[in-house]
């Protein structure tokens, strides 16, 4: 789907007139429900629409017994917002019907407009053009409209209206895509969860995802959003709209599509492989303290669960489960995510006596072992002594086939709600669990019926408990050495040092040397040993051609390889041998990768790695948005998995971590500065000395283009 | 639960007359549903069962109109099975009366007996005496008991028996946990999955898990085998059994609890820390073809789909969903997983013309374009056309809430059985996609609710397609070295290396010395530069405390590190400084890690990794049972994440996969040969030369034990 952003310079900026509407006219009403048109109205009144509405049809004096006009200006009177499911080809035609009447929102299902070529491109521009000269606002084209369970306001086509009911809640969906709304509604209320709001953009032409948010943030009824993104209309205000809801108490959930795309575009260039639009996206949410989900139905899921129960603070998962099998599977799932496993202090074990046979008084509490056989009691006291206890942070409840099930569903949500700490119940059986998800749904508590499920729940409430945006200074621009004025293209390895130089990171001293004769000079000036390296902007991996030559001891060395790089540049058949850089030979202990990368969405990120050329096999990076403090860099560093390599493991030497982080924050600020200017620049490896001795890179490249 | 293997001693090892009995005599009967006796005779009796029903209540002259029994004996008349849920303390006295009457198996649901402490393991030993003089068999103790669907044998309390029909069908549940047995059943037969046998084995005290395997491998009704395993009885007769599951065409999928306890058990030792029981047990089944799943629900899920669906046999994936949004979200959770994804001939694209607009005619493939709207014919022509195309090797049908979903179903399953290629349908509808789903149990077809169900079945079509038992000959033992005789504990560096010389692998040149000028004169003798590396029994890793001195160039530097290393193990207070080994000074591209374990349960394993001393942080180690042939090896440095730097990465050379391949080879036979003598041995690192440069071990640790 495409978009185009120009929601800013349009009036009714405020949703809240198109989520509880006055008055809705279906434009194209139908008594036949297997027609959009036909849906629409039927869905509208069904759910209980208390405003006016006014079917359009010129066909027919009345719909469903409701009196039809031809025209909304036909109609005489004034429309909040107006619906159509028409052919594409008279659409037009509608909105200037519906411009003319003074609509203030028009809601557009019909597709074949940007997403279908040329010819639907231009279509969704003329429409767009008249709501603007009248001051009216478009949903859509291509999307399924909204719901708005709190206004009884089924405005949508979707088959998912089929249910009985809108069940009102705290959940407001907002989706691009119109079937995924549909569907993450219906499953969802198939389990309980309440909603308040549930929109869909589609084509975005005017209102986008970010108006719906603003919205949500803004609505007392909605405590979590879930969103479903495929491309953002303004990635920048979608950040700021992430930070509002944080400060106003909400969580933001989003599932973006489009993470494989990565890879794909990844293909061309170095950084490229480790940054792409779906590692700038999720960088970027990591810094507004926004969740990532892969699949909508779980994010449903677990923005059901966040709305009802308690919030997590710290401690372990206490897992209970009337099977002893249900416990050791949960177990082994919830250590491989990392989560802390509670275990019982003294006094809650001795708190159990009575309550469960002695060799089973500690976690995973297994409910098979009640003292006296299953009682409700004593479900009852083993999950409320058991949460009450301090190391326990929430609870895991796991039902298979089992006697009580309600019961035990019904004590874990008071035990839960009683010690103020989140119960994730996990419902295994099949239709023996029925009862049990029914009282579950009573009780407005969202149930799980997979581990799979269960797992997403547990890293939201820790990722939710941790979540703090970062806060964003403003960033200075900056100029470009000397020397790099006006540069553009692709860099040398000494001007991309120059430029990072230019950051106040060290290093190596270096001299280019056009022929040998000046290289053995260069040597002798920065003393030996001296590594050779191959200069030419045509080449990108200078190690694979055998174009660098390191620890080179005296002249007659620095000669020989002079040549010999000469002789690999003919031999591999690249163009454009300049010479040789002849370098200081750097030490350090560890080789980091330090990168940055200009994102057209987000603006400037930076990289930071371990393992020099092996980094992109490893693909061990973090990626932030830039700046980032030394604070941060070292933040991203310890995340990394061979994180352990810098801090003294097995006997190396701790590294100077400091040095390293500084370096990274220095990065950070020159791409930010230079913003699109430096398209990407790369260090790599940057060697990183022991504690004191300080970081030096030795080996880089970027990429500038023309200053805008 | 514990388990003690017996079975081979004991009459009856057939199965069959368990699981289609003649009679069944219920001990404990009861008109009391509460009850498991109460439960057990309910179910008996609601699941039509035809064989004679003998209670058994010495309180009762009958139980829900039954005649009943005060003793099996009493009862005069052969029963083939007697079933029982008495309290623990009454069982003993019930199987002797049993054992007495000629019963052929007794299935004891009680608990407390050897999961409960000593004196229950002392009950369980009792009534097994009992049993075996008698001739019967015993099920259980701490079981639910078994189902045998196409005996509409019901003989479990399990309250999954509450559902209406015991559905038929061809998967297999071998469990050791009887709650899971019921849980898995009841999730299954919701999902229109039909079953040959549901049998839980608790304790295992005599008919154990592969007793029920054996039976369902013969069993002409079950096509694929679902087992949920806590602890094995006898684990290479479980290799055996997946052996001949495979050869019998039947598919055996496992799910094992206590993953996570690998890593609890690993803190202690080096090797610990890469192979722990887990590790064994999943390599082993790498080796023998069976697949691992983490969730018993899910591995019931795919298993009804492979019981259904067509095989698969090679190419990707082709996903259709009505909903643009299902078709980026199933492409994105695909790709993650590695399945490929397919893409549509010219002359299929070309077919699809009257079908699809234009601009859509391609995969994923939006159901919700086709021209002139939804309709079942273009569905139907859709989903056939693409399905035959020779690049597609598996469909992905992803429904969202949307028209025509119970026709969309039906042609997907049409469309699959016709092009003989398997369709994996994801339901992602609430109830809005319940007459779909509907649909597919009508078709006994397997659907699936969640993308991570989805993902499962995928992974299972390409691991099924694959799997092929390595076949494993006879084990010659091995004698060790002559310098070895009768070493045992753990062994120095020096002699660890005499070992893996023994079995052809090259080590360094090296020799101990005591004193400072033994090392000088040694170093003369080998050559310089050399390697010192202390020497002491009680010190593990090395390197961690200053007690290895690389590349020393003359006598000087030589006397200078004796002298450093000597001081090293003092500051660090390691006793047993017994001298260094003075050592050629190897030289390799690539560190590889080569390790041996000795598993309790499997016996030898090899194992090989990457990274040589920071192996454990990139955790890059792949597992076998022992003896590898080098080109399984090389099957496993394949697998490897890092293999790319052997296969010159880069511009890096390509090294000597041959010689690493056979020295792992080599290795292994060695590990298989000594058996449990050979407790561990690591080469860490061998170091890999370029192509035709061998490798070389540079360092290595072993652990023997006194041979058996």
């Amino acid at each position: 789907m495409t978009s185009v952003d120009m929601s800013r310079s349009m009036p009714d900026s405020d949703l809240a007139r198109l989520c509880a509407p006055r008055s809705v006219a279906v434009v194209g009403a139908s008594e036949d429900d297997r027609k959009f048109g036909g849906r629409l109205l039927k869905y509208l009144v069904k759910h209980g629409f208390s405003g006016d509405i006014v079917p359009i049809n010129p066909k027919a004096t009345g719909v469903l017994g409701i009196p039809a006009y031809p025209s909304v200006a036909a109609a005489g009177r004034p429309i909040d917002v107006a619906i159509m499911a028409l052919p594409a080809e008279h659409i037009e035609a509608s909105i200037a019907d519906c411009a003319a009447a003074g609509v203030r929102f028009a809601v557009i299902i019909t597709a074949s407009f940007a997403e279908a070529g040329v010819e639907g491109l231009e279509r969704q521009r003329r429409i767009l053009d008249i709501a603007r000269s009248a001051g009216m606002r478009i949903l859509g084209p291509n999307c399924l409209g909204l719901m708005s369970p709190h206004a009884r306001l089924a405005l949508t086509p979707s088959l998912s209206m089929e249910r009985p009911d809108l069940p009102r809640g705290g959940v407001a969906l907002v989706s691009q895509s119109g079937a995924l709304m549909g569907t993450m509604f219906d499953y969802g209320a198939d389990r309980g969860i309440g909603f308040s709001l549930g929109a869909s953009v589609g084509n975005q032409v005017d209102i986008e995802i970010c108006d719906f948010l603003d919205f949500a943030i803004d609505d007392p009824n909605t405590r979590v959003i879930a969103t479903y993104v495929e491309g953002l209309a303004n990635p920048l205000r979608f950040l700021d709209c992430a930070r509002r809801a944080h400060a106003a108490g909400k969580v933001l959930l989003v599932t973006k599509a489009g993470r494989s795309e990565a890879g794909v575009a990844a293909a061309r260039s170095h950084t490229a492989s480790l940054a792409g639009s779906y590692t700038a996206f999720s960088a970027a949410c990591r810094s507004v303290g926004v969740m990532l989900f892969d699949d909508p139905n779980s994010m449903v899921e677990v923005a059901g669960f966040l709305c009802e129960a308690p919030s997590y603070r710290e401690g372990g998962a206490a897992v209970f489960s009337g099977s002893g099998g249900g416990c050791a599977v949960a177990l082994d799932r919830i250590s491989e995510i990392g989560f802390p496993i509670a275990e019982l202090s003294e006094a809650t074990k001795a708190s159990l006596d009575g309550v469960l046979q002695e060799s089973h008084r500690h976690l995973p509490l297994d409910l098979g072992v009640l003292q006296g056989g299953w009682s409700r009691a004593n479900i009852a006291a083993a999950l409320e002594r058991t949460l009450r206890d301090p190391h326990v942070g929430a609870g895991v409840c796991v039902l298979t086939t089992q006697p009580l099930m309600v019961e035990t569903v019904e004590e874990a949500v008071k035990a839960g709600r009683e010690a103020g700490k989140p119960v994730i119940i996990v419902n295994l059986a099949g239709s023996a669990g029925d009862a049990s998800r029914a009282a579950c749904r009573r009780l407005g508590y969202a149930c799980f019926d997979t581990m799979d499920g269960a797992l997403r729940a547990l890293a939201a409430i820790s990722f939710v408990s941790g979540a703090k945006p970062s806060v964003r200074g403003t960033v200075e621009p900056t100029a470009v050495p000397p020397a790099l004025d006006g540069r553009i293209g692709r860099l040398t390895e000494h001007e991309a040092k120059l430029l990072a130089a230019s950051a106040g990171i060290r290093v190596t001293r270096e001299i280019v040397a056009v022929t040998a004769a000046q290289a053995t000079a260069a040597a002798e000036e920065i003393g030996f040993p001296v590594v050779l390296k191959g200069v030419s902007k045509a080449l990108v991996h200078k190690s694979d051609v055998g174009a660098v030559k390191l620890n080179l001891k005296d002249a007659a060395a620095v000669d020989r390889a002079f040549a010999d790089i000469a002789q690999a540049f003919s031999t591999h058949g690249i163009a454009g041998f300049e010479g040789c850089i002849v370098q200081e030979m750097g030490h350090g202990e560890v080789e980091l990768f330090l990168g940055a990368k200009h994102d057209p969405e987000f603006g400037a990120l930076i990289l930071i790695g371990i393992g020099g050329t092996t980094v992109e096999l490893l693909g061990d990076v973090q990626v932030a948005l830039a700046p980032v403090s030394e604070h941060e860099a070292l933040a991203m560093m310890k995340r990394m998995k061979l994180w352990p390599l810098m801090d003294g493991f097995r006997g190396r030497p701790a590294v100077d971590v400091t040095a390293a982080a500084r370096a990274a924050s220095r990065l950070s600020e020159l791409a930010a500065g230079l913003g699109p200017r430096l398209q990407e620049i790369d260090i790599n490896p940057l060697l990183v000395g022991a504690r004191g001795a300080g970081v030096i890179a030795v080996d880089g490249r970027a990429t500038m283009v023309a200053g805008t």
